[in-house]
């Protein structure tokens, strides 16, 4: 971007086996100085297809962004869904990688097709919110063109500024967690357009991709959990945590939440059906789960999809709101403004623990996103630097948050596998990054109690190791239920990576994969000063007991040190 | 302050020998846990007069503030002039520390006297500016009290909140850096009033203490720099660091202001002469330097004193006004409010970067602190939480801090000296711990090249021992031109604490007293988690250059962490 120009290379030997975060924290481990300013010129945005992108591979269409974040200074790769991967990936382009920051700080686009990759200006869309952008871009080209967008909150360079990437139905889906929106808006671009593409990804071996993929996807199917998610969304969860104790309420005071049901799967689902919305709904095609869902406002017209679990909690319980139109109304704003819905809701929590708004005002929290966020005020600057930037400004203590990041929606102190999760991430606190939920309270891949420390670290580790593997793959993360639980799931994965690259590959591969992504990120992160004291969790954490099972966070620095001996 | 009880204790046997800093620094160490929040319960606040206050020892006077930096996360030292350290000693005091929190979140204050501690709930003075605290507890109490206190900053705990110590004439003394006045406001302690006290401290030697005062007082009379600061105070250095190209303006973006004449030490004597104010004048009983002076308004009213050079630079040519009743205007206003003024400014100059407001907007800056800062809008947290807290907030890439305490006004590009100073500090940037300004730019003690790397890191070696143990005496840094130019300087410093105490100490104590308070600073920021990559400057330095000289920060880590290697 400092010279506006653009180069294609060729992949480099040593990168051909990665893809997806293998392949962006490979990038950003080799190319990026790990003290530079994550804003500066000298941090590079890579945007990468996974392994298996573009393939017939059900639940493929997962698309990698890293970079260093501005949010947490270490190490960082998100994902989304959308179709942006799959259009990517049958580009021919393997990864996209944005450096340096134009000099004549105007904004600009980029277009990407089989003929080659352009700089454009850009000035119609910029302060515009991502809907709308996306909304013009389908008019401007090919309503099937693929685009990666930033709205306001990016531009404004917010530490809480997602990216977001469109989906299927012109509607957006994110890579949400760590200020990547940041990142690209410091590049100035505004948004990223990949034309459509006929062609095909090739298949070094058709007939034996076809059998496993056929194997994957009915592993997929056959799982309870896969079937709950296409019913309620990841959405199921809030009664199920709540039943736990570890739903944190009222800005980690509580585990559980007075008013759940009315936030919940269940009643998200029968507000859905009476208003015409779709439950089931997939954000990439080919996906077989489709934990996706549309909701519509009370006069039936579209508000948000992609309404997660986490965001949920996030502006329900923790912020005691129990009004889903109004949960609803802040994530379709948060989405509009290209806000990290976790990050941005967390710290709302802190804010109303601050006193800047009441506790249970969901109108409130809209208020702020339109008048504050928006127009970038002190206080939207503030709200949108997420969670720990709460804290800071207003001298609150009680911040959840570990490496800066926002810890989202299950309670360490209840659910402790979680707790070693937020704790080791090389990303900063992440549920995704090793979702010992799964376990802990889901039952999948055996049990273990999560109000015990015994065999959490153990847990967390196995969980961290795969998901980085997979996060390679482009795979959706929801794979992992059918792949703890269903012994044919796991090895159909290998063989579809196999039957696409003429590999032959095992699982111990698989596992060494993902150690060695684990391995890369702690080297960057600790290149940027971090160290095991970075990992650890808020003194809160250990000082305040969480009702009703009355549990603190008993870890010892030296058990939470003990995940990194492998 | 959690049970509203006080105790008053012996002081251990290995705390004896300690005062000032020294204290402040041992106790922080021992009693708080590094990893602790400062803002919470589990963090102190510790007050110590030095060894030699409350004695007739010339310049003896300072107060130290310790506890753990919520600016920084690092452990902190702030010292200031004003009556409390003299008061506090004739108390009997060594040390008064302030632990836990209420659990009311009520108001209260402290007030000690020979007799006894007493903690009583405060109403009237909560959210008034220092100067009304201060002139209603002259009217409340006896006139002659000593009184510690924090404005609306500190009771908003912001990170730039510094602590306010009534100097001989009612006004405002500052223990400025690191956000102590929010460790204080945490503790929920309004004001600290010390019941006047006839009696003396105990000499063991008075006649071996009277002669070493009066070679000593000679010694520091007789330097030229003395003389310089008796006429023109601190801010005599506007010219000398503009000519030297290394004045920081327009946030740091160049070595010279243009308008340096206008707000230069000359130019303040002029207006102070015409206006009736006083040139000349000690922030506390006892200075033969006087350093001070009172700035009067057009109209030839009280407008500030301590009207320092690193707070005029950071308002002046950081943030390019020229107006130097502008600049006065707004450092009474963070007096009142209790802002530490370099911190505050410096993070005016990124926001104007930002675009929060112009470059040169003096009436901008001053309306920002009433109308926002005051009153704690979504702005005035921002500005009131220092530098860095600006930069993450507008995304702003040139932010001069290191463990995010702004850069004071001496560009390490031009001086190389001050940045090992600032890169190696215990406490974030702080000319103040190891002023090689004196060596590089005075002469004194010496002459170093400051735009050359030869000899920097032993030369701020050596001043960051000496000034750490300066910093336990009582002993206001300025004695430090003294003591590295005139021979006779240091050893009366050393007879006055042996006549004081019965001791034998010898030069070799004392630079150990430096190295192990060092070290013993240096721990504690380690078990918080600090590592060699924390003692860097920003990316910045490195890669733009500064004119006139047109110079980056050259140095490699390993370079700087030689400082260490004592």
């Amino acid at each position: 971007m400092s010279s506006l120009t653009t180069a294609i290379e060729d992949v480099p030997e040593d990168w051909a086996g990665h893809g997806g975060r293998g392949l962006t924290s490979t990038i950003v481990a080799t190319e990026v100085d790990p003290t530079c300013h994550p804003l500066g010129p000298n941090n590079k945005l890579v945007i990468a297809p996974g392994l298996l992108s573009g393939t017939p591979a059900a639940n493929s269409g997962r698309l990698s962004v890293g970079a260093k974040s501005p949010l947490t200074g270490t190490i960082k790769e998100a994902n989304a869904g959308g179709t942006a991967a799959q259009l990517l990936a049958r580009c021919g382009c393997k990864a996209l990688i944005i450096e340096g920051q134009p000099r004549d700080n105007g904004w600009y686009s980029i277009s990407l097709s089989p003929s080659g990759i352009t700089i454009e200006p850009e000035y119609a869309l910029v302060g515009k919110g991502n809907f709308t952008t996306v909304e013009s871009l389908e008019k401007r080209f090919d309503g099937k063109r693929g685009i990666i967008t930033i709205g306001p909150a990016g531009e404004m360079k917010m530490a809480a500024a997602n990216i977001s990437v469109k989906d299927p139905d012109g509607k957006l889906r994110s890579a949400g967690r760590g200020g990547l929106g940041a990142v690209m808006g410091s590049k100035k671009v505004k948004f990223i357009a990949f034309a459509p593409q006929d062609g095909k990804v090739e298949i070094s071996a058709p007939d034996a991709f076809k059998a496993a993929n056929k194997a994957f996807a009915k592993a997929l199917t056959s799982h309870p959990i896969s079937q709950g998610l296409g019913q309620y969304g990841t959405n199921v969860l809030v009664n199920i945590i709540n039943e736990s104790g570890g739903l944190p309420t009222k800005n980690f005071t509580l585990g559980q939440f007075e008013g759940h049901e009315k936030i919940s799967g269940e009643a998200m689902y029968d507000i859905i059906q009476a208003r015409g919305g779709k439950p089931k709904h997939g954000c990439h095609p080919g996906c077989v789960i489709q934990c996706s869902q549309i909701y519509n406002d009370a006069d039936k017209h579209y508000k948000t999809s992609g309404f997660e679990y986490e965001s949920i909690w996030a502006m329900g319980a923790d912020c005691c709101v129990e009004d889903l139109d109004a949960i609803a109304e802040a994530d379709s704003l948060m989405d509009d403004l290209g806000l990290d819905s976790i990050e941005t809701s967390v710290a709302m929590g802190v804010a109303m623990e601050a006193g800047v708004l009441q506790f249970g005002d969901g109108e409130g929290m809209c208020r702020i996103l339109r008048d504050d966020v928006a127009q970038g005020t002190g206080l939207g600057r503030i709200i949108g630097g997420g969670a720990g930037l709460v804290g800071k400004s207003f001298g609150v203590t009680r911040v959840p948050v570990v490496k800066n990041q926002a810890i989202p929606a299950y309670d360490p102190r209840a659910i402790k596998g979680i707790g070693i999760t937020y704790a080791t991430s090389t990303m900063g606190a992440d549920h995704t990054m090793g979702y010992s939920i799964a376990t802990n309270i889901l039952n999948v891949g055996g049990s273990v109690d999560p109000l015990s420390k015994e065999g959490q670290v153990e847990l967390s580790r196995n969980l961290q190791i795969a998901t980085a593997a997979i996060d390679s793959t482009g795979m959706c993360l929801f794979i992992a239920f059918a792949a703890l639980d269903d012994e044919a799931c796991l090895p159909a994965l290998i063989d579809l990576i196999n039957a696409r690259f003429g590999l032959s590959l095992t699982g111990d591969d698989v596992v060494n994969l993902g150690k060695y992504i684990l391995k890369t990120e702690k080297a960057f992160n600790e290149k940027a000063g971090f160290t095991r004291e970075d990992d650890r969790l808020p003194e809160f954490f250990h000082t305040e007991s969480l009702p009703p099972h009355n549990v603190v966070w008993d870890y010892q620095g030296e058990e939470i040190d003990s995940f990194w001996d492998f």
